[in-house]
């Protein structure tokens, strides 16, 4: 790709992401659903004007990461241990019933059974990243509700990402191996507590580091590569990248530097993250939502059954909080968005064709409706407890 | 290229050039001259751990770009029109001077006609970047000279790319179409002066813009979006992209954000610009260096006699200021660093079969000392005058 076509793709994906984000923004909605919506008018199925080229992908992959770097910088490690019980029977309960109803709905159309298994799987994984812009947008990532859902959001990719590799394994050998399964689930959870335990070490190292360097940019500098860092081992031991650069913010968030990192960092996530969104509304084709079309039909009731169950499964995943007055919709609704992990899961059984070219558009569909409503019915939801909230952070002068 | 692959690259990158800058600014050296040598350090040559990759070049390039923007929102264009006279004369005799002497140093060791014009014209360009890092660096970039240096290497850049169109004629058809110089320089003229002309009004427009928009971190993606916008446009009528983005920041700093604009938009700076000068590195093989391969001494020996002229043709056009009270050595040694240009120049050569690869290896040599000279001996010419001025601003803390 040269430079003129590369320069022209962030030109409109920046434009696009910031009118129809603004527009979301004034209509009452998260800003993020405006960028999936301009990424669906940009992309090849409507004005075609950005295609989802690979550097456009990492650039997006990079903007997740740091965007699950700044949710790690904003959490309070201790919030998150408060909520761990409650959020591990949310994630549980969020991966089994997705599954097994999503593996009933398959099999009642009459796919195969590892077809079955392998949607059932896709229905597992709540998106972090929408979750959390979601609930950023909302003013309502360190609510008790929000945190519950992003600790059982990110014990859910882990859950994900385990199933991920039991698929791949059984497309691969028609077998699964235990000890994969085991050895994938294992390492999240060391990578995850050995960063967490070792925090405060981490932290203190870095802070003696950032100071004794002069040059310009250093704390910026030495922050990002933190982050990408963590990612890069968290990839390396097959736990999801984000999960890494989470782990950096929660250990960078125990700096003396936690204020500036944060000013210094947004800047950074704001080139990156508009990337991601739209590039997963550039990977939606909304002309499979055309009922007019005969061979759409079958795609669209299976699209319509896995949604419903997709749906049901994670709002009955807020009935896991254990005994905290909590709103439990809200976490049910918080816990709904698919996207990213639905769509590589997607990409993976078609890839290893698992799964054919129309199951894929109607699990496209199944992460379009769990992407698209969660906002408005949170939105919804949040506005009866706290009508002003929102209005105040949008005035808000750091927002400029 | 994989997410891991990527990741792996970015993170030497950032490293290197963080480790290495840091050893420069502790010697004394401006950390650009570390970070060009983390590059031939990590660079396939020496440790192989980064290839120069489309994605990195594609990300260098926004970085040099950005490092214009900012050069421009720095910049007081009042004083650009005060120095215009001799930023003009310097950039004539800093581009005839060397393309004069190149061309007879390549007919007098036996090259054809051909190479000698396009090894003459690979000398003329200055690398605004990095005479602008460098003068940054020393904190010059406001002086007097600085602010020669920099008109002069923009008038330069233009000059250059008229150059290297009528080169790239000259070999597509072994003849130049007079039209197309004509248009090639007209253009790059008209688009500076209407951007700087009516440079108040977008200001305006800009102003009224962000004061408008509600979302988050709207200020920094509108300014980073006309950025690489005016580059886009610039590229588009063939001007370079660097000078696009120049023009932006140029105009931004008129605006009322000028201030806030500079201040959010160095932390993405800061991420794309180490991608730039480590990618510079990666591309030079210090082994063509060694005198002891038989087949090096005439590639040596060429390199040796170009390098001697483009630094003698460089430095006299520091005589071309027009009376005014400056170190004339310090604009003549300035405006010495090729860099980006002289790579490009010398890349469409070898693509185009104009210069052979041991001819593209001398151009190398060249690059590689134009760029590492200057900022030692403009340390040295500096420091007589302000012996503590570095040294301040290093201990600033606005640069962690």
């Amino acid at each position: 790709m040269d430079l003129k076509t590369f320069l022209f793709h962030l030109i409109v994906i920046y434009i696009s992401a910031r009118v129809l984000g603004e527009v979301a923004g004034r209509m009452g909605q998260p800003s993020v659903l405006g960028e999936l919506l301009a990424g669906v008018l940009v992309g090849p199925s409507l004005l075609g004007l950005v295609q989802p080229t690979e550097i456009l992908t990492l650039l997006g992959e990079i903007g997740v990461m740091l965007l699950l770097f700044e949710v790690g910088l904003e959490s309070d490690l201790q919030a998150f241990l408060k909520v761990g019980p409650s959020a591990g029977v949310v994630a549980l309960i969020g991966v089994a019933a997705p599954f097994g109803l999503g593996y009933v709905v398959a099999t009642l159309l009459h796919l195969t059974q590892l077809q079955s298994i392998f949607i059932g799987a896709t229905l597992t994984a709540t998106s972090v990243a929408i979750s959390a812009r979601v609930l950023s947008d909302l003013g309502q990532l360190k609510s008790r509700e929000g945190t519950i859902i992003l600790g059982a959001a990110v014990l859910d990719d882990i859950l994900g990402l385990v199933l991920l590799s039991v698929m791949v394994g059984l497309a691969q050998s028609g077998s699964v191996s235990w000890t994969t399964i085991a050895r994938t689930a294992g390492l999240a959870v060391v990578f995850l507590v050995t960063a967490m335990t070792f925090g405060n070490r981490y932290a203190a190292w870095f802070n003696t580091l950032v100071n004794r360097l002069n040059t310009r940019g250093s704390l910026v500098s030495v922050a990002l590569t933190f982050a990408l860092l963590l990612g890069y081992v968290a990839e390396e031991v097959r736990v999801a990248p984000l999960i890494g650069a989470f782990a950096a913010g929660l250990i960078l968030a125990r700096t003396h530097h936690r204020v500036l990192i944060e000013e210094r960092i947004k800047p950074i996530t704001d080139v990156f993250v508009p990337i991601f969104f739209v590039l997963v509304g550039v990977a939606l084709d909304p002309s499979y939502l055309n009922p007019f079309n005969e061979q759409n039909r079958s795609v669209l009731v299976l699209a319509g059954g896995l949604s419903v169950v997709a749906i049901i499964g994670k709002l009955i995943s807020g009935w896991g909080v254990l005994g905290e007055p909590v709103n439990r919709w809200v976490i049910g609704v918080g816990m709904v968005p698919r996207g990213e992990v639905g769509l590589i899961f997607a990409g993976v059984g078609l890839g290893a064709h698992i799964i054919t070219e129309a199951e894929y558009g109607a699990i496209l569909i199944v992460v379009v409706l769990t992407t698209f409503l969660p906002p408005l019915l949170l939105k919804r939801l949040l506005l009866k407890r706290t009508p002003h909230n929102k209005s105040t952070r949008e005035r808000s002068s750091e927002d400029l």
